[in-house]
């Protein structure tokens, strides 16, 4: 695999996994007041069109960042709706 | 331009402007308890390396979606920093 490819997965991994403990932050303390609604489904917009560019460009690290990451910005939109 | 390139601008508005909303409203109240600076401190990380990845590839939405996030990012966590 190409280094620059290595780089996407690593980047991918980053602005993936980040999402994670602001999930784990919002169970555990059952609180959103200050996390932006908007933020969020303006956010899922953009990561699900990039879907589609990393689709198009065939970059597997593209394919792999947004579909996972609108995943958990989906589980955020949950969370944000339950705990308002 | 290719049809790809503007949804790929078009996704890059999207993940960029998102994070205004959060920003304003981190300005307005003033408050962060529920806003994970892990969360952005990994995320800041990702889309530096993204900013490198769309150097490498030459295009132009991912130069300017993660250059521009970055920005905002830094900004997000200042302000977390500051009303922690």
């Amino acid at each position: 695999m190409q280094n620059i490819e290595i780089l996407g997965l690593v980047a991918a991994v980053f602005t993936t996994s980040a999402f994670v403990p602001q999930v784990f932050k919002i169970w555990k303390h059952k609180s959103t007041k200050d996390i932006s609604l908007v933020m969020y489904l303006v956010f899922f917009a953009g990561t699900s069109l990039w879907f589609v560019y990393g689709m198009y460009h065939e970059s597997v690290s593209m394919i792999l960042a947004n579909g996972i990451t609108s995943a958990l910005i989906l589980v955020v939109i949950g969370l944000k709706l339950k705990y308002k």
